[in-house]
């Protein structure tokens, strides 16, 4: 039994630094790269991708929607078409990093409120999906587990990753409870470890109700945005490897 | 004998539009695309790499400095290892919008105020050049024939291409004569095309001052930004052909 | 009798240009002039600014969103207090740009999708007018006539133009028909003038169906993105003229 | 005798934070908070404004080049109405925000490369200085001491603060050390106090070398980008009030 970990990183801007990026290199297998759009200007990401190269993480895109200010965290309406075009131009303005770095980018996982919409509508989702893979047929989507994400990737025939949230509780319907009720956020890296580990042997997202929705989980999203989200990354990881898991790159 | 005809195309942005990029298709045998820096979103970019395929005309990489406000004519002193990131960045994400475009980026030409600096400075040029080439080794870098461009491309054992262009005259020492001074640009294409032969024919610049400057010409640039543009690059191309000399992509 | 004529101005940016200002200067009273967020850099505002004065044409802060790409058309959703900021900004920009151009900010006008958003949402116009009222209290809000954007400014006590639409027909409940429908968009100056003249008269919207929405009615606003625009513009002047409507600012 | 202590502040951009602004606050006199350009977003400023105008702070506008991504640290060059556009367009802004926040610009001060390039070139100096005060006529400007700065500020009949640093020692003519050289940065407040206190009773930098350069001394340059850099504001401020100088807003 393996799974991958995940997280986003690269979220500096020129000189502003987010997150703590050398510490979390060394607990996840996955990166999420910011690719200049959201965050992460040419600069930061030609630095992260060399890190996360040297360490053996996955490289990967983290495509984002144009808005600095907002960090990617605002919805802004935009057709299929230049939704397509936003996902390919980030993704090969990472793919030339990556190559300067010795390394290539594996995976592509949607960012902030860009993912959020293609969490809830599938021909947004597609047309990111079906963009990403027009440049890089052999690209591996990483998805929300048992959501429209996943069922766009599986219907174009992509590579895919099943994600799982480390640190959230999910719903009946495989969302995410909003983060202001009670239980939403867990902040305990042992509960946090042993939920992930339960999971992943039944092969389902065990929801706050106790329900099981079945799924693939390939790949664990952990956060480094801060000191306490390191510590859970950690937490996570030591607690797998316990219970006989390997963490490993998907 | 034969040469290229190249020229900037896809330098609109959103909703603003600027030259006849059509008109100027059906003339020239390479296109000089804007990445998104100093022009072109990648809409434009799409929309302006489509239509190239569709003719037949060869898809390059044109980088700028990001300022648009500037059009990517303002200097701006960076770092060399910034300036590397730049060009990788955007040739990049102009890769990425070839290929979806069932294309490829088969050349990089340096925008405007980044040009002018790589053709003055060869660390500058190295820099450029030098991460192009990591990116894609197989990369044409077109070079100001005769310039420390030129000498860069060689020292990096990069395919290369000379150019020169069709509206301006030349110092003996091979730069451009300032556009302030009388006859430092051609208005008349017979004037302009009868020029062209004789350079390709004499394998040399001919300066003001009727020096030839022996060098390698693979390319002439033409410009589109305006009826009178269009109208020279018509009739250069019309009087190369007269010569007999093909006109076809390097 | 009497009206003012409002239209969108300075909406190049850098390099490029939109719009035939210059002719529009002879036509309008007033000038809703982009402050750098959806198009307008600094340079294009103060130049649009000393012409305006120089013509006595009132001078109007038009702030949209920070989208340069979508020219401020795609709606990006903003808390309040991200719109109020984001208004005061530009206002403020606006104001500075127009004092040195010894002139004065008169009147502000939202711009595109944020303009769309707060004629459906109170909250959004409270937002954004409230912040205009907090940097200037005595500016004159340009509100789309009888629309919630007309009831919040009334609400707020602040000085305000209702605002009608030279070429596009009305619905019952006094938004625009939608643009793909046949009839939305008037053509014809001479139609387009004829109407303006019967809705002033009537102190009214007239709807497309023949209702009557009795309304206050200060200006009227035309375009100038075309030759047709211009047109357009020229003949409802010229119109309202024969008709004995004096065309002023409000 | 007495002197304002200035400090930079509200750096930050989105979601990206810079300094401590907080703590500075309660140790500084009048703050440069930045405008948009090169830091700062209309948020961030609102918020800065905001706490500044409640401790009592004196705020001014900080404006930059358009620069994110260098954080204005990165020359450009600029003409000389290029320069008055963006530092009035800046100012404007910041008078809007602080408006709303309560309070007024009462002086600015220039950013990074644009204050370098100031500093060495009066036109420059005089193209920003000549637009700030177009837009306000009363607005304080301040300067670096006994530099080209101070000259065309006074030639320009303007209200004006000199500024020398607290931790930077001087060359001969008044310009600073290199930050390589030895000696250049200090990082003892009570050594930046004592010589702070001996400048100030001298009425003239004193440079590394022991030259006596006498200029009008108004103000304090302090930083706030680390912990250290905080305690030597805080050592300064209290080695000069302990030398019987107040310090309190020009």
């Amino acid at each position: 039994m393996q799974v991958d970990l995940n997280s986003d990183m690269g979220e500096g801007f020129g000189h502003w630094v987010m997150g703590d990026d050398a510490a979390l290199l060394d607990v996840v297998t996955s990166a999420n790269i910011a690719c200049g759009f959201h965050a992460g200007d040419p600069g930061t990401m030609a630095a992260t991708m060399a890190r996360a190269e040297a360490r053996g993480v996955g490289i990967g895109a983290h495509p984002g929607f144009a808005d600095l200010q907002g960090f990617g965290r605002r919805r802004i309406s935009l057709s299929t078409e230049e939704l397509g075009n936003l996902v390919a131009y980030q993704l090969g303005a990472a793919q030339a990093m990556a190559r300067r770095a010795g390394g290539r980018v594996r995976h592509l996982k949607l960012h902030g409120a860009l993912a959020n919409m293609a969490s809830e509508a599938p021909e947004i989702a597609r047309a990111c999906y079906s963009a990403a893979l027009a440049v890089d047929p052999e690209i591996i989507l990483v998805v929300l587990a048992a959501t429209p994400m996943e069922a766009v990737a599986r219907d174009l025939g992509a590579r895919w990753a099943g994600e799982i949230f480390a640190d959230r509780a999910y719903e009946d319907d495989a969302t995410l409870v909003d983060r202001r009720k009670p239980g939403a956020v867990l902040h305990d890296p042992q509960a946090a470890g042993k939920r992930m580990v339960e999971m992943l042997r039944a092969g389902a997202i065990i929801t706050a109700g106790g329900k099981h929705i079945p799924c693939r989980i390939d790949t664990i999203c952990v956060h480094g945005d801060s000191a306490e989200a390191v510590a859970m990354a950690r937490g996570v990881r030591a607690h797998l490897e316990d219970a006989g898991i390997a963490v490993t790159r998907f």
